[in-house]
């Protein structure tokens, strides 16, 4: 059993869900604080500095003697919160390997110029106050500290409230120029979600590029009815409209290779005899650039404005959230894989783009050098308890963690 | 101002909610116990005897000096709650105009062979625990009381508990064959829930049937997945057999002139960025009969089968509750309109068919002697703020129940 297995095994129970088996880990609750205490326990085992920032990001420092803490800082990791029941490794794994990629580093008598730090960022997935990658976000001057504090999450309470209640100083939110100075380069290791290293047959792979990203809110109005009484031709049922537009935005996100989703429903008043006065859905669409987004979205709104014209509703789409694309450092990713090929023994290993947003596309966004390694994931499905990757290819993972250490630190 | 105004303008403000218009009256909650305390000053102030049954119901009953109360008694009424943001009258419209009548009766020196009763039935639309009709279902045995007991209301509490809360006892639950046997008639008014009163320019117009009805939860279930990464081709999303569904019993309904409704929707893990695990939908279809109604069911069904198999989803088709074909008493229903047209002074008057559900149709199903009266609805709307009825059109149906209880009381 090598240490990656040991800290995985530590980790993996926190939070699971009994009867999905899916993983419930949302900013400041009860489990993803014990995954925090986990972080603490990990890092002082090994005699590294833990510190939470002003905006609740987790870091664990190691300042070799001799070593500037003031020197630019090669930071490592990824995050610990979950979407409620996703997978095991999307985040943890990332954390958990960075752990061992430092562990393996200096049992090979690593010397660095500067500090190295394993980073778990607070509230990645956004699964509980709605908006992702706050914690970095907030570090980066990219969400204000006013709309964070004010931010209501699932079960009620504000941000400011979640933080008071576990003893985080909410005041201290914003924009942390000192500390994003001190990081010369930051590498994330995450779990593919998808399936390029699958069809590539690679343990694991750099990312090129975050897809563009929007999430727009459809409202769909009509005018609640008996569901017994009212004849189908005097209806005014705004789930027609939506039914229409989810199969489009699925056959315009086939057309273009793009993805649309509508994932969360609302509907008023919800009864089963009543047609709804109003359904509220969320779309979730991503591309490949801009211009693919913007005609898919173009195509989808069109459809839904006809099928809403045919029944006499309405309906309305608000941008909630839309990220450019994001382009990864060109240098920095060619200089990783060849150092990660040439660790495997292989010519290349593969470079691919994303659909999913993470703390290092924020990071990049900020200015800062950045890098993503990703693990292959055999079922290629994530944010579901399907989510996996196997032993020897998280091992890969570590390895080519520990080969960054040695390269840059 | 009439006896109907004073009654109506009363009743009207209780649980309206300020921002919809639409009515929140749910069983045993604060706005129906405040619909129930008018019931019972209503009933007080007009020396009227005001007795709750073992079932919730509400009785008031007028028993003459020399009149029997053990004789039988023609009953008239119908019920206070109401369906999520629904509108006045649904309910309440034939409370007050029973009262009104009753007013009206007496004032005119009727002197009855029997008692007469005002009844406000408990729970009619089921918006709470579930069951449509809870309260007369329960007095006719159609609803087992361990069954209705465990009903778990939208608000977690069980039916015994929110009955608790209010000091009903509900060991008492259950068939009460002893008030069955004391009720010669029932006479229930309704705003109608349709067009055909304005179709056929009539005021009020005698029910002949209440069309078959079914409540039949579709489970769609698939894979969850990250929305941003996951290949369209690789998704197994319910949401789109849902949709698929969705347009499919549309069609059906409009082809058979029946009615087919998807209005609720429980939606997992209902994330923006998640593919669903699960859709779950509740689908109302009723149609004139049986056979028509079983076609459709199986087309929709088919088509939700089909839809699935397409993205290798799945679905399951569960019926919820089922209710065949209810003949309200020709006998009956033919004098009634014989009645009230020639107390109007025309020919004839409407008779015509329902596709929702009433308390008439629980007590015909037990055997009986049931009508029902509608009162037109300029909007053709029901269970929405739209809902209404005109003054006259209600003054109208004051008069056919005053002209019942001459008749038969």
């Amino acid at each position: 059993m090598t240490g990656f297995d040991t800290l995985w095994a530590e980790l993996e129970p926190i939070g699971r869900h009994a009867s999905t088996g899916g993983y419930r880990r949302y900013a400041y609750d009860q489990a993803e604080l014990e995954c925090r205490e986990w972080f603490t326990s990990t890092a002082q085992a090994r005699g590294l500095d833990v510190e939470v920032d002003r905006n609740g990001n987790l870091w664990a420092w190691w300042i070799p003697p001799g070593v500037s803490a003031e020197a630019p800082a090669l930071v490592i990791g990824s995050h610990l919160d979950s979407v409620p029941d996703g997978g095991a490794f999307d985040g943890p794994l990332g954390v958990v390997s960075s752990f061992a990629a430092l562990d393996a580093a200096r049992g090979g008598g690593l010397a660095p110029v500067g500090p190295i730090a394993v980073v778990a960022f607070a509230d990645e997935e956004g699964a509980r106050f709605g908006i992702a990658c706050a914690g970095s976000r907030l570090m980066t001057g990219q969400l204000h500290p006013d709309k964070a504090r004010a931010l209501v999450g699932r079960d009620g309470a504000t941000m400011a409230e979640a933080m008071d209640a576990v003893g985080h100083d909410s005041s201290g939110l914003g924009r942390d120029d000192e500390r994003m100075a001190r990081i010369a380069m930051y590498v994330e290791l995450h779990v593919e979600q998808g399936r390029s290293l699958i069809d590539q047959q690679a343990s694991v792979g750099v990312a090129t590029s975050i897809w563009p990203h929007g999430r727009y809110r459809f409202t769909f109005r009509g005018v609640a009815d008996h569901a017994g009484t009212t004849r189908m031709e005097d209806r005014h049922d705004p789930m027609i409209a939506f039914a229409r537009t989810v199969l489009s935005a699925d056959a315009s996100a086939r057309l273009s290779e793009s993805r649309a989703t509508f994932g969360r429903l609302e509907v008023e008043p919800n009864g089963t005899n009543a047609i709804p006065s109003v359904v509220r859905a969320w779309l979730d669409a991503r591309a490949r650039d801009q211009g693919v987004l913007d005609e898919m979205l173009e195509r989808i709104t069109a459809d839904a404005a006809s099928g809403a014209l045919a029944n006499g509703t309405q309906v309305d789409v608000t941008a909630e959230s839309v990220s450019g694309i994001l382009e990864f450092d060109e240098d920095l990713r060619d200089r990783l894989a060849r150092l990660i090929a040439s660790e495997q023994g292989v010519d290349t290993i593969p470079v691919l783009p994303t659909g999913a947003g993470h703390d290092a596309g924020i990071l990049s966004a900020a200015g800062i050098h950045t890098a993503m390694i990703f693990v292959r994931n055999p079922t290629g499905v994530s944010h579901s308890p399907h989510e996996h990757a196997e032993r020897d290819d998280c091992l890969a993972g570590v390895e080519a963690l520990t080969a960054v250490l040695r390269e840059f630190a």
